[in-house]
């Protein structure tokens, strides 16, 4: 049975190796033996900050799946919470088994705990089967998702 | 001349009135005296919360521009932080003047400050011409953006 839990430090490793074996990851993740001190350091950002939770999915012992949940609090809608999923990936021993959506599922139950009246996240266009993933789970792709690198 | 600074409390009125003047805005806004308790509550999250900032434009005393920008830190990208901005809004009075693209530059230059590595946003594909704003400032539309209400 899978189990969902908030990462850890020790959990880093896992997380980046999980991270880094993805079709678009790969590119542009590092994922080397010691961890870039930039990993460490977001880690800690997070861990530290009430408004971002890093949960990883397990199977026992073993680390099978990470997302990153972030909620913010907005004017907009009233002045309505909101939650945003980002970082989602499985380990590729595990894809095709319906862990992702456990992982969607629980951030969903997590943002109703948590007030939110709105979750949201964008999803490469390089990624059509990501993008039918969310929409069977409930998401609505109502709005462009626009980034500009610095 | 626009001046940019952190929102106060004072200005919430204000704030709202711009939020609620707009296409979708009326449609899910309240502006109202006194404004519904869930923008008072929503503002003071916002305000302690040092990964958020409420940013308005001023001509003089006056609120003429409004956005909201989250600062997260993250694991993908070899754990950087990204700039989000979220509920940008010009007084009706304002618009077609390019306070909207003198909101968004300001919102990158504090993004760079503050060690972003990426400016992110999503805009309903109701509003093409905002795509298009945005695009001609140089955002990519490679995300597709999705939302499940709660």
């Amino acid at each position: 049975m899978v189990t969902f839990r908030k990462a850890i430090a020790n959990d880093l490793d896992k997380i980046v190796q999980m991270l880094a074996d993805d079709e678009l990851g790969k590119t542009r993740e590092r994922y080397e033996t010691p961890l870039p001190d930039s990993y460490l350091k977001a880690f800690e950002a997070i861990d530290k900050d009430p408004n971002n939770e890093l949960i990883v999915a397990c199977l026992g012992e073993e680390i099978v799946g990470v997302e990153q949940i972030t909620f913010t609090p907005y004017l907009t809608h009233q002045g309505s919470w909101r939650a945003t999923i980002e970082g989602v990936r499985t380990a590729s021993s595990e894809r095709g088994k319906g862990l992702g959506s456990q992982l969607i599922l629980w951030a969903v139950e997590r943002a109703k705990e948590r007030g939110c009246h709105i979750v949201q996240l964008t999803t490469d266009k390089k990624r059509p089967d990501a993008l039918r993933f969310y929409e069977r789970l409930g998401f609505i792709a109502t709005h462009e998702g626009l980034k500009m690198k610095l």
